[in-house]
This record gives structure tokens, sequence and C-alpha cells, in this order.
């Protein structure tokens, strides 16, 4: 095999971004990672210039990896897969964006996680991480499920389960509600009791939510019954988005994001054993997409 | 009765600041209303600016309809009853505010309402509006229950059931959840459906989700399995607050707020019929306040 000179080749950048980071992956042509940068959140329903500086930010990381002068930017054909432009007004923002690469081709972050997970235009994929959401594409037709963003939706999801959490803990110190391990356990991650937490909470964002859904998940496993009722709501809400998206004939259904491998043990059997391993990590779906968007 | 003439009279402004609007009432040290102001929301949890912008703005028009010269206001005793201040860090940050009276006694919208309804110090007050919360003082010793704010606490009140309120909606257009009234009456007022109404409620505070608990109680009362749910999960948490504060011995028990009346119904028997009317509005306990304060 004769390889082609990096300074010939047509370069992409495969971006995924999610409310909590944003992990970016430059590629050649035949999916060799060359190099990787993670920035910050880059869900632009929590910050649009967040999301671009995040972006910017794990493009530049990436290109320091991959060990390419900075100039290389601007020669990338970028795939970007965001969180939150599933929502009208937020792709056209991100869309107008003066982005720094060659081209940059948008789709949802649900869109490259389903062509990275199966490898192929068709499949199933639901996201259990700072948000929660289900996606299918079958047909040519293609079917949204959730990921309506924190606090309205995202049912089952890091955030959802955080605040869950902590309006248990409020109702235990007020007496108003059970006792639960989560009180201590979050007391202690925040430093914080009682009207203390809400000082702590101000302004928190769904990321900032999104890191108690450890201690749920792991009260649960304990036994904690507060903990128990939170995960298997979150859980029973998976399974009927899974049971929704199997009903598509996808061929192959996976799970991801950093709070999958908690959840499927909580999920109705029939749809866990559905459930079949990403193949690939988002960012390769998003260079596949952008691939494929490019050659049209 | 021989009266003062206005000039040399002590003159008061009861303060009652909540997360939708802020009412000012000048009064005479004997209580008379000259005049009264409302201004925009006037909880600082939400925007510290924004409180004492409509509490400024409350002021400046309770003296125009008092017919008081703009100078008046450096004269004015001020007694403020804010939501939010239960937590430290916003009572000091109001405390330190430059403010444009004569002196300003801070304390919270609990404190205000309580003093208010029972036109003595001791008693006990629940909170439904945007927020919600329980307040008692008997003997020297407050008892503060919920009022941590949206959407972290706040149970029963507006804000949060306009938020499970947008979640069923969300959960029917998804067919994830069972088909609620909610979806039509919420739609036709957003005149948006499904993930437009995500686009709409992009930024929404807790007064924009309050606004849909009309809605809430309206199909509750209609009988809507969804809104029957919701509504009584509020009112049984207004119940066990209800319970707790009166455990206190309270002596006098009264719930204001504009999603009281609707809530009361859907209240456990006993507890509503604990309840005793207000007797005067929360200006009228921040006016007590500040002459209790001002003469110490």
């Amino acid at each position: 095999m004769v390889k082609m000179p990096l300074g010939e080749q047509t370069l992409y950048i495969g971006i995924d971004g999610g409310g909590t980071k944003c992990r970016a992956s430059i590629m050649t042509e035949d999916l060799q990672v060359l190099g990787t940068g993670v920035g910050g959140p880059a869900n632009p329903f929590h910050g649009v210039q967040q999301a671009k500086d995040s972006i910017r930010t794990a493009a530049e990381l990436a290109l320091i990896d991959a060990g390419l002068p900075p100039a290389t930017m601007g020669q990338l054909i970028a795939g970007a897969g965001l969180a939150g432009v599933n929502v009208p007004s937020l792709y056209d923002v991100m869309s107008d964006w003066q982005h720094p690469f060659k081209q940059m081709f948008l789709t949802t972050d649900l869109h490259i996680a389903c062509l990275g997970a199966h490898n192929r235009d068709e499949g199933a994929v639901m996201i259990a991480g700072t948000g929660s959401c289900g996606y299918s594409y079958v047909n040519n037709a293609s079917l949204f499920l959730g990921g309506h963003g924190f606090p309205i939706g995202d049912k089952g999801s890091g955030a959802w389960m955080g605040l869950e959490a902590i309006q248990a803990v409020l109702l235990d110190s007020d007496n108003l509600g059970p006792a639960t391990m989560l009180s201590h356990s979050i007391s202690h991650f925040l430093q914080a009791e009682g009207v203390m937490i809400v000082d702590k909470m101000f302004g928190a964002k769904s990321s900032d939510y999104a890191k108690f859904a450890i201690f749920v998940v792991d009260a649960a496993d304990a036994g904690d019954e507060v903990a128990i009722s939170i995960v298997k709501e979150g859980a029973a809400y998976m399974s009927a988005v899974a049971r929704r998206l199997w009903a598509t004939q996808p061929g192959r259904m996976s799970i991801i994001g950093g709070l999958a491998p908690r959840l499927i043990p909580w999920m109705d059997k029939d749809m866990a054993d559905n459930l079949s391993p990403a193949l690939y990590q988002p960012e390769f779906g998003a260079v596949y997409f952008a691939k494929q968007q490019s050659k049209r």
C-alpha cells in the first residue's frame, strides 16, 4: 500500500459536542486517528459562545496532539454532532458560525453517535450521559425521542438524576421526605448541608447536576430506597425509549454515555437484551457524516 | 383626632418582593396607605440587579400614586420582605445595596407575610405562588420549610407545577407518557407543539413556568389524570408543610399566593380546616417589621 504524504491528503475532524465536554479527533480519509483533543461543554442550549469556544479548544488540542501546525485548522473538513441542535433556532445559530475549518457539516450528537455505533447508516442509539435521548434511522426515516434538555426533559440522564437527588436531599433536610444516604454523600461532596446546599447550587448547570448521578446509582446499588426509586424511574423511561426505537426495526441498537453501564442493569430485561455494543465512538460517526456530505 | 401634616410624619414603605412581581405601599405610622406601586420580579436568586430595579420601580410608582414628590424617597423607612434572601449570600448582597431609602430593614417574604397575615408576631404562613414555602414563628423560634427555589425545590408552587406540566406534555408528544389535555392548552398558549415547545422555553425562568399552573389546576378540575396527579403531589407536599408548621402551635395559620385558593381543595382536610384567612397583605407586615426594627 502506497501512503500519500499527509500534506496531500484530505484531513477530517470529527467533533462530538455534549453537555459536559467536547471531543475532537483529526483523521485521515481512511479513518486513521492522528490526534484527539477535549474541550469544555458544547451544548449551545446552555451557551452558544461556550459551545463555539469548546469546539475551537478541542480542535486546537487535537492539532497539537497530531503534531500539526495551527494553520492546518483551515484545511480540515469538520463533521460536528452537537447536543441541542435538534432545536431549530440553535441549529441555525451554530450553522451561521464563522468556524475556523475549511468546511463544517453540522448535525446532532445523536446522529453521529448512531453512525459511529453501527458503522453504517441504519440503526438506533440511546444516550445516557449528562443528557438523555433516543434516535433511530431506518429506511430514510429518523425518529428522535427526548433530548429536550434540562430541566424540561432528559429523564434518566445524569442531570435529571442529580436534580431528583438534590430535591430528595432538601425534602429530607426539611423532614418532609424520607431519609436517604444521598443526604450524606451529596452534603459531603458539596461541603454544605440543608439550606446551604441551595447556596452552592446557585446558577448550577446541567453538567453540575450530572455530577451527583454517580452518588445516586451507588446508593441504589447499596439499597437506598430513595435512590432506587430515582434510578428505577430513569431506567423505566430509557426502557420505554428503547421499546419505541426497537419497533422501527433498526437491526442494531446501542446505548452510550457515561451513565449507560450503570443504567442497563435497571432496564427492562427484554430491551437490555436487544442492546449491542457500539462499534466506534461518535467522532468516527462525525467523520463518516462529513465524508458523506462533502461528496454529495 | 388632630392629624399631623404629612411633612412632619414618619413615612414607611412596605415592600413585598416575589418571583413574579414586587408590590410596595407607602404608609403613615398608623398604617394608612397613601399609595401603592408594582414592579417586576424581585427574587434576587433569579437576578440581583433586576430585584433592585423592581424595588426601585415599585417605590417610584408608589410615590406617584401617593402624589408625593420624588425626593420623598430619601425620607422613607423601608421594610422589605424578599423571596430568596433566606439564602445567606443573597441576604448579604441585598443588604449591601446602596438603596434609595432613609433606612431599609430586610427580611424574608415569609416573615412579612406571617406578620401581615396575623397582625402579630406569632403565627404560621404558607405561600403558594410562583414559589412555595412555609414559615412559623412561635416563642421566638422560627421554622423555615421549603422555599429552596426553582428548580431544586418549591414543590406545589406555580413554577413547579408548570415544569411538571411541560415535562408531561413532552412525554405525551413523544408517545412516552399518557395523553393529557395539557398538551392542547399549553401548545395553544405557546403557539408551539412538540420539540418547538423546547425552543419556546429556551431560557425560561420560574415566572415563565408559573404561567402554566392555571392550565394544570383547570385540567385537574376537569378530570385530566395527568393534571390530577401533578396537583395531588403538590397539595400533598403543602399538606405535609402545614402539618409540620401546625405542630409548632402557631395559633393561626394561613396560606397565601395566587395558587392558594386552587390548592386548598386538594389538601388534606384536617390541615385545610386549620387554615385562617390572612388579615393583612404582606406589605403591612413589612411596615410592621420596619417599625419594630427602627424602634429598637
